[in-house]
């Protein structure tokens, strides 16, 4: 299938994706007297003299804003906030559709921080939670923690969404290989939003009151100037922070001096970048996530040509798809059905390890569910609910 | 009815009047590959090299935006953004059940003009038409004036809905009544949005190319201090450009010394306001509009007793409805439908005209179309499409 002609095609004919419908179909004078004026007035006094109503009476108890500046969209770069706009309507048809979240994309003419901030804020009451989406690294993660105030849930979907979904299949990739998480050599190519989310949700941290622990101690991370190491002078501040959590022995040099030896590639950069032979100089029956979309660091056959045991990718069409709605719809089914503040490291964990327990019986090609399945977000959400009520 | 402990019933039982829907309902891997990655990207790209395309391709050209600061909601006064859903909500489902036009609330949580305006601009990426609610006035006015050249239309419905439906009303009671437009003595009680806005309408202006000519010669406009003219030394700006059109004899004096001889009342002010003994001092067959919700100015009855011929309300349970609901999803449907960039004077007057027209044969009782009637939305639609295609 030419997906690109087709896809054109599809969108020509829907003219957007999503459709934003009544309840109830008001077809009465005294529905619409209950829906609108005058009986409308009596939620609006209500939540008037209780704000904490608005939860009970109108839809934010279960809408999310899917918000962009149009800065890092797919793998197409700046594009702006008009032409994102296709990618968040599809978000929002998935958050539908797997988690039944009413999602309307937020797209923001201007990729200024503040007033990125300041937007998302001051539109922030209808909504129960906060998508963030294709908006670039390192203007990302202070968007995202500027906004951690918010009262509902703010979460950087290519960072978190991606860093929990890898873990997810890792866990599962880790059985089947019989390695052991906490002295797996992990190798991270690219340092932006993803890459660093990654690296830190493999960590292990001591979250209070969380059954699971993952710690993966020795993490190399590169961008395309090679390993970040702390005598670089080029590394932007969420760069430096990384280093605080990966590179312990303080290694330099390129991704090509990184791998040797490395259990685990992951791949969140560009296409194309590897070859059978630099995988053959990792460990035995490394895993392999070339999650660059829609052509992956390496083709799955070239790694297991250079020894992988596991090979993830983005596409749809090969097996082992670590693909992000895996996550999402059940983060924020469980964040909004625990009326959760924030998205908290015990949250995203437990949203990891429910995905990766939806596989029962993990497999080389089988490491992750299917996109499509649709029992993973009600696991993810009654996994992330309840991390939500313990904390 | 008790609509008070109705609606709050409906409202907690509904948790949200309206919802976010998939167009398409992704069932299959090729599905999900067309309307999001990787197939997503062509649409994308297509918009970033030609920004029109976002017409074609996204929700932009059936999407408009209810926006409101939660200043002057209903009746209620300033309840603010958060306690102004639910009648956003109601708006949204109105304007999909009579017009299919997709709304979303977006509440603002300032009351700054300047905030307004900027948050509007920053999220219009997806909006084909702004439709301003329940701000109050004057920053309705200079909200409203700041954004015309946003691309799109920017209407407020508390001005301009109300006026075309008045208009609209006052039509065909000048039919009913054998009075001539041009010969009316009108009263306006409320200086506030709607007040000036009707005032406006019903001013004659020479609009290109338009067939309709109104031309109200004599009207007052009373706020709470009484009559507007010019020696009053405490009018807001939009008062005192209202008395570059209204009350040319000069006249002072209260509601009460405006009112003997007029043939036409329109309040837009508070309830209990007036009294069978002030109808009575007006002309023959008078005309009145009390169009405070939920308590009329004067009812019905009261003011039949006072000599009125015809008497409308904004009450669904009292004959003559005049109601915003039969202005606002006509007036988006057609300058979606002509990608009109603005709402010009021309499509008000097409709006007005066009809801009058669908009563055949006005009577005392019936002047206007019922709300629920779902013909005129459509015949509103197709006058205003005219009306912009031709400016």
């Amino acid at each position: 299938m030419d997906y690109f002609k087709e896809s054109l095609l599809l969108h020509h004919h829907l003219k957007g994706k999503i459709q934003i419908t009544p309840k109830l179909d008001v077809q009465t004078r005294e529905q619409l007297s209950l829906v609108y004026s005058p009986g409308v007035a009596a939620p609006c006094l209500e939540i008037a003299h209780n704000p904490e109503l608005v939860w009970d009476y109108t839809i934010k108890n279960n809408t999310v804003a899917v918000v962009t500046d149009g800065s890092a969209v797919l793998g197409l770069g700046n594009i702006g906030a008009y032409a994102a706009i296709p990618v968040m309507e599809g978000k929002a048809m998935l958050f539908k559709r797997f988690a039944n979240i009413d999602a309307f994309p937020i797209c923001i003419d201007s990729q200024d921080v503040d007033k990125i901030v300041e937007t998302v804020r001051l539109i922030s009451p209808i909504f129960g939670g906060i998508n963030l989406e294709d908006i670039s690294a390192p203007r990302s993660f202070e968007v995202e923690q500027r906004l951690q105030d918010l009262g509902i849930p703010v979460f950087h979907d290519d960072q978190h969404g991606t860093a929990i979904v890898v873990l997810a299949a890792l866990l599962n990739a880790v059985k089947v290989a019989g390695k052991n998480l906490s002295d797996l050599k992990v190798v991270i190519n690219g340092a932006g939003a993803a890459g660093i989310a990654i690296a830190k949700l493999l960590q292990s941290f001591d979250y209070k009151g969380v059954d699971y622990q993952v710690s993966v101690k020795d993490i190399l991370i590169c961008d395309t100037k090679g390993i970040l190491h702390a005598s670089r002078t080029d590394l932007n501040s969420s760069k430096l922070e990384a280093l605080q959590f990966t590179n312990r022995a303080g290694i330099s040099g390129s991704l090509r001096d990184a791998l040797p030896g490395a259990d685990v590639f992951i791949g969140v950069s560009v296409g194309n970048l590897l070859t059978t032979q630099d995988i053959s100089t990792m460990a035995k029956d490394s895993i392999i996530f070339a999650l660059s979309n829609p052509t992956p660091e390496i083709m799955p056959a070239e790694a297991y040509a250079g020894g992988a045991l596991i090979v993830g990718t983005g596409r749809s069409d090969l097996p082992n798809q670590v693909n992000n709605v895996l996550g999402f719809p059940g983060v924020f089914r469980g964040a909004l059905d625990a009326r959760a503040k924030s998205i908290t490291p015990a949250m995203k964990m437990a949203a990891a390890f429910a995905i990766s327990e939806c596989i029962t019986n993990p497999t080389k090609e089988e490491i992750i569910p299917a996109s499509l399945n649709e029992a993973v977000a009600w696991r993810v959400a009654e996994a992330v609910k309840a991390a939500a009520m313990k904390g």
